[in-house]
C-alpha cells in the first residue's frame, strides 16, 4: 500500500461516515469548521490532513478519532511502506 | 480544552508508547522514518502531524492507529473547541 493508498482509504472512510450521516461535503465542512475544498481533496485521497482536523472530521462526523481510522487495521499496516521499505535502512530493524 | 491540549494529549500518548517499548526519541525516529527533532515536537504538543506521520509513528510503537488516538476519548472530544464554539455558528449546530 502506498502512501496515496493510506490517504484515499482515510477519504473513502470520510466519505462513507459523511454519507452515513447524510451530509453533503459543504455541511460537513461546515460542521467541522474547514473549507469544502479541503473537505473534498481529503475525500479524493490527495491531501495528507493534520491531526486537529481529523479532529475537527471526527467531531462534525460524530465518532471517535479511533473510530475514523478503524481501517488502518492490522492487514492494512503491514502494507505501509515503511523505514524498512527504504534502501539501506531494512537491516536497522 | 484547547487544540494545543490535544496535540499535547496526542504527544503524552506517543511518549507513553514509546516508553512502553524502550525507545529512545532518536530510536523511535528511526524506526518511524521521522527527524528526531520532529518526534521531539509531537511529543511536546508543539507540531500537528500530518496523517501519514502518524500512520507512521503507530507502525513504529507497533499499535493500530485507532489505538494511538485511544486517548482521544468521548469526554475528551467533548472538550475539543469546535465550530459551536466559533461566534455565529452554534445555532447552526
Amino acid at each position: 500500500m502506498a502512501t496515496t493508498d493510506a490517504l484515499r482509504l482515510f477519504g473513502a472512510r470520510v466519505r462513507e461516515l459523511r454519507h452515513e450521516r447524510g451530509y453533503s461535503q459543504e455541511r460537513l465542512a461546515e460542521l467541522a469548521g474547514l473549507h469544502r475544498n479541503y473537505v473534498g481533496d481529503v475525500e479524493r485521497g490527495v491531501r495528507n490532513a493534520g491531526l486537529l482536523n481529523v479532529l475537527h472530521l471526527a467531531n462534525a462526523l460524530d465518532v471517535l478519532p479511533a473510530e475514523l481510522l478503524r481501517p488502518f487495521s492490522k492487514q492494512v499496516m503491514k502494507r505501509l511502506p515503511s523505514v524498512s521499505d527504504r534502501p539501506s535502512r531494512r537491516d536497522e530493524r
